[in-house]
């Protein structure tokens, strides 16, 4: 019970505090700032992967769950309560966003940018949760220097890839954090594509890591 | 005595560079700007507990002192003791700016945005306060590498909330924070609301942490 | 086989993410900024090194390479290979941005800046790619504590730099980074000067290495 | 001798980049920005530790190498070939701004803001030093665990000053790093203050390191 309480918590945090940074940049006229808003995502993920890594893995997102049980680190049983802990966790933080902030139209929710078509956003989609899931799943069979640093790096994927791809597809990477503020604000514009690019591209990533680690990154432990 | 001389140093530091952020980016008209004072508080934070962690816990706030007597990770007759070296260290610091910058109107003291009423600003203030607390008790108990990153997280913390939230709030979640500026600015509005949000939401916090980690985290040790 | 994926997998993440970061600063007419630029720069490579070290040594440039060789650290004849993935990387990256941003024109590659010649933009970029691996030989070669933070140092230097002298010739310290747009975009100006001063700046840092450590570092090991 | 050089190729290093960034925002009119400034001399900080901390312990400031003799942590007759070699890599340093950008009239140097007078900025750089040391001090003689963390701490301290109080007092905390570019622009306003400042506020670190940690940071070891 207190991994699903641990991913609950933890991807209420992730998107209060991402998606609360949108919002508030966009209903202050833009005080947070494009840096600010990147630095919030990458540094609320690597604060929830050392406060609760031990507890739940601190996955946050049903497609790091998904790849995870692909590459036999994680119980395929498990993967509906994490997702349902995650999604709960997320609707909650997008709802209270809305309490706080009722002037607020996207709620820091996910959009294609015009200047791109939607299979180039879907391609974008697949490519960041790929690169996210790559260092994931290698960080997390590295060494014991890299397991100490792993969280860090993590998180700085997260904070690049908001502040390189934010502009074009607000780098999502995570169904959930996707969903929640869509279902609170109802926008569901291209919402298929941010649930279904970061699944693939993460179990992409698994799959991978054959060609490069030996086998045990894809055998439980 | 060593650490009550700690807090009152780690609190005057903090005090002194953080609220410094604030008051130099107001008397330059925004030299600083918003990322370099979000920068600024969490850093200052990173660079104390790394410090000062071995000597005295490095608190620098009396909520974190409340809430880890709360949890019985530490005496509650330390706590007057505590909250007065970080009420002095905070007050000295603010003395210093107003020596500083004598046309300084706010000394970089907390303030809720008029596009928020105050309730919505305590909510933010105890979902603050507990997201660090969250993240301060997880670290402090687990394991050996998460305890080399722990003062990392929790300035990472401090940052990403003073750069989302500080539009709205300041991104206070520390009573001698907001007290030491408004006693010497001789502004009181919402100070209430300062003290008792971070201290309920840093209870808060060390109460959810029995649904996430094992007992001992809320015993002595 | 594995390391030559490694450094393919690598290379293409670092050049699509930094590469992709320009380019998407361009179409967008500056939504990164200059500081999101330095960032995903600095902190793609620290995720790459924690990633991909125990596998390749994550050189993800042919500079480094060249000069790991010179300093007795790597085979020689694996050199080739290995420049051969990381072009093959760099050039699958700047494909894919062709794809995703035909409206670009520059793709993230480097140029000089008019306010300097191409003489002072080579010192430059020797200096750089000097204090680059000025940095991977000495780190690399440190005690177990600096073994910790030397991916984290290493990418710190990228972004400081990329910051820095990211003005005046793009910060480039990598042929491949350098040569992977160029084809792209067909702008091969000053390319010369991004494939020697890097190659030549690393050389001399291993040389200097041997003024500061004891001669272990310019051994096999 | 492997010390000195490491001293010398590291202030040459500090002052290329750090003052590099400041000059090189001059002359392209703000290119490189106040946060990136901030960033470029807290990383250069931080690599060089890493780099050289084993071999010289990467003073690269004289008041830093008095304040450890005074500490007792090093040795008074090595004072004097530390600070020439901190002084002569300076130098270099800012020799080559002056090559490659000859039309930067101030080379990155250190100025008193015009909002305050120069007794403040006394005190500024008085407190600034204080803080580096401080932290520098107190984490050198810390835990294991404080000891990977300690490079990022100290380079986080010079980061957060530069972003706070650059815009008053440009956050020297260094004689080195104010006499070279005074010396190449011929600019000496104030240098005394940038030479007397900081060198008393680490002395003061160093001795209120005594009410802090036990007598052992100020033995020899």
């Amino acid at each position: 019970m207190k991994k699903y309480i641990a991913e609950f918590i933890g991807t209420f945090t992730l998107v209060f505090c991402g998606c609360g940074a949108m919002t508030i940049n966009e209903v202050t006229g833009g005080a947070v700032g494009h840096v600010g808003i990147g630095i919030t995502w990458g540094f609320v993920v690597i604060a929830m992967i050392y406060a609760l890594g031990d507890t739940s893995g601190a996955h946050l997102n049903p497609a790091v769950s998904i790849a995870f049980a692909c590459a036999k680190k994680f119980i395929w049983k498990e993967v509906p309560k994490y997702i349902m802990s995650q999604f709960l966790g997320g609707l909650l933080a997008s709802a209270l966003l809305v309490y706080l902030f009722p002037m607020s139209e996207f709620l820091g929710g996910t959009h294609i940018s015009e200047i791109i078509d939607p299979t180039r956003g879907f391609v974008i989609e697949f490519l960041l949760t790929f690169f996210l899931m790559f260092v994931i799943i290698n960080v997390s069979t590295g060494s014991k220097e890299v397991g100490i640093m792993a969280g860090f790096a993590i998180g700085g994927v997260v904070m690049l890839e908001a502040l390189f791809a934010g502009p074009i597809t607000n780098a999502s990477m995570n169904p959930v954090r996707s969903l929640a503020p869509a279902i609170m604000s109802l926008k569901f514009d291209n919402l298929w594509l941010y649930i279904l690019a970061p699944i693939l591209g993460a179990i992409t990533a698994v799959m991978s890591c054959k060609l490069i680690k030996d086998e045990n990154c894809c055998q439980e432990g």
